[in-house]
């Protein structure tokens, strides 16, 4: 079986191509750019051409995969092209539109799986993950139940719905989103809000906010433009949404206080369960937030590294003191002060990776004396606890009792003044554990 | 000196009134629950009154503490009371209206100082807490400094804006965001979104903002309902919003692209340094909630604690399989399905607190003979990293060489079966550490 994928040299088409080449299928991919094209067909072992209505020719299954603004062009150019018997698909993130294009442009014979897979590129497999399927309603579809099974033999999660309620729901989901946090980005642009002034008058609730329009207003625009102005439903959503804000705001206005609890009723009501839910999953997102701050003043006193956001230097040191938006670090006795805004605190395992590849580290040998029948791992185990450690010489032979076993171990430090002290924290403790040091 | 704490008797007020109590400061509290009042008269050592002008009368400095409802009315009450030469303050979230009327019914010669505390009675100390001040403009206050360094040598962050400037931000800071929030659940319940299905047309992004949204919904409406219908500035907020909305959704419908970019591209823009510094932290926000998931994925074939999150039942037992909203779990034997939106998964530390108190646990006592001049804390660190163990007993006498000392370990399990393995597992850890099982 053939399959063609339109737009399959890069980004999730080509994570297809790549996915079904290794289930064993023949895989055809078509693009503009002959370099990416040539690259794909080398490093997946796929077919290339720059002819999409080639592509399309030959496809048992043809699946269009293109940019949403460009979606509708690339249909009305490869549908018709798609040979009776075949199966043509599409994976764009708006469903009725497409869907009704497919039909319109494909010859009689052809049947048509609009699709949207619910998950990038970055993807390892269709383990758990989640893919739409809006088929064309009361059209027998020889291939709707292979696809579905085949992707859910392979772990993903398959949804049907109508390409109508496919809109709806990604309007919402998607649409309706972006839609409140770009206008709430741009009120605060109107208002004259400063916002790093703002995060002093605390609230989690609105720190968490800022964060969110910052995070969507900082994408690709453009992006979101078309997300915004190719869903069909999406109008309808916006004017819901800005009926709701004029309703409430006019029971404000009228300080009708019984109307705004029963519309914060009604609404909780609606939510169920869910609003338990969500204030679960809220208590860890805003406990995210604070956690960093938390683990500062924890750490005072203590080593910490410190991640500068936009550099992504790293500064370690002792840390003095933290104040509502600075800290003040110690670093090779020169005392610096650093914006908390800017910087982030690495992880144990972070910052023990940085000095490991930025900080000279120092070491002291070992040699102590087993009996020679013990076990070495459990040895190396329990004091892997306490000390980094490595071995780096066992000895048994004329020089010592047949009975014993030497073992040299390197026992390593970032602060060369230290050593001293595990040298002797580390013999304390082989003279406990049945060892001998042998020097 | 006399400070008087009109609503003392409960939450922030009492929590001011042990506060100021404890800093040495006479302090009487006025609040209408008698028992409440005998209450607070007895557990912080304050005097009390159940009148509010008694109180009035008496203090040199005078706190207004009451819900924001009834602020105004109570402010009418006590301040024509208040004697000249002392200073009247309210600690309301609000602060235009309460600004005003102190200013309009208190005698000549009194001193105004609104201020809003940005925290709760649950605060041990004002240590990083911020208060805003918000004096009257013009007007010399000899109290103001010295409230102001009171605060500052407590380790507060003192914020200093116009009544005005206050309600402004305030009027965003929290009043839009619940606004906004209160408008987005409103406006899921008219499109009849199905909440709990819409979650797994999955996008952590949406799923922050329904989880915001349950927060908000579920909480006591009436005091949301207050917090939008005192500020004096929220109608403005309110309209600004709605005009960027509209502004915006005709943007899209007239499928104005370059519009549309441009829009955000000025609201990134606004947020500045912001926008990067959102992104950072939205990202530890959406990490929180996948985060749970990832783990869950990680457990598979491992001991967890699930707990129930309406009832807190918990469910000890091994992770089979987790799917995108059920997990099965294999408790004595049997095969337990739950809904992963109903449990929360339990750290290490919770389950073991939960197991010592519900689970019957087993153990086996072994005695190992030691050299007698070990240092037994440092055996136990080691062996503590591996085993729960307990020294239960330690002997040293005629039974034994007078060189060796006998230590009797209990070893603990909450499975019973398995204490043969930690048995063996035990006793051949300590062969290798120097020690001789004795029996």
């Amino acid at each position: 079986m053939i399959i063609s994928i339109i737009g399959g040299t890069d980004g999730l088409g080509k994570w297809f191509a790549s996915f079904l080449k290794n289930k064993g299928f023949t895989v055809i991919v078509s693009g503009r750019d002959n370099i990416k094209g040539k690259e794909a067909e080398k490093e997946l072992g796929v077919l290339y051409t720059s002819s999409n209505v080639e592509a399309s020719k030959k496809g048992d299954i043809v699946i269009i995969s293109v940019p949403i603004n460009v979606t509708d062009s690339v249909i009305k150019e490869v549908a018709p092209h798609v040979k009776p018997g075949s199966l043509l698909m599409d994976i764009t993130s708006i469903k009725e539109g497409p869907s009704k294009l497919m039909k319109e442009y494909s010859n009689e014979g052809v049947f048509i799986l609009p699709s949207h897979p619910m998950f990038g590129p970055e993807t390892p497999s269709l383990k758990r993950q989640v893919v739409i399927l809006t088929p064309i309603e009361g059209e027998i579809n020889p291939f709707f139940k292979k696809i579905r099974k085949f992707l859910e033999n392979e772990g993903a999660k398959v949804i049907v719905v109508s390409p109508k309620e496919h809109d709806k729901i990604m309007g919402v989901v998607q649409g309706l989103t972006h839609f409140v946090y770009i206008s709430l980005g741009s009120t605060l642009k109107d208002l004259e809000i400063d916002i790093k002034e703002s995060r002093n008058f605390a609230s989690p609730i609105y720190e968490l906010m800022i964060n969110i329009i910052a995070r969507i207003i900082g994408q690709n625009p453009y992006l979101y433009a078309d997300i915004q102005m190719h869903n069909s439903q999406i109008i309808n959503i916006h004017e819901a949404f800005i009926k709701n804000c004029e309703k409430i705001s006019k029971i404000v206005q009228e300080q009708d206080r019984d109307s705004f609890v029963e519309n914060m009723k009604n609404s909780a009501e609606h939510f169920g369960n869910e609003t338990k839910r969500g204030l679960n999953c809220s208590n860890k997102a805003v406990y995210a937030i604070s956690r960093e701050n938390e683990k500062l003043l924890k750490s005072i006193g203590k080593e910490v590294g410190l991640k500068h956001i936009y550099s992504e230097n790293v500064h370690c040191g002792i840390l003095k003191e933290v104040y509502s938006d600075y800290l003040v670090i110690k670093q090779n006795e020169k005392e610096i002060i650093l914006n908390i805004s800017n910087v982030s605190l690495m992880d144990d395992k972070d910052l023990k990776l940085w000095k490991d590849e930025n900080l000279e580290k120092y070491f002291t040998d070992i040699s102590v004396l087993f009996k020679k029948n013990i076990d070495l791992s459990i040895i190396i185990e329990l004091l892997a606890h306490k000390f980094e450690i490595q071995v780096i010489d066992t000895y048994s032979g004329e020089k010592i009792d047949k009975n014993e076993l030497s073992v040299t171990f390197r026992v390593y430090s970032f602060n060369k003044p230290e050593l001293k002290v595990l040298r002797e924290t580390f013999s304390f403790i082989i003279d406990n554990i049945g060892g001998k040091i042998r020097y």
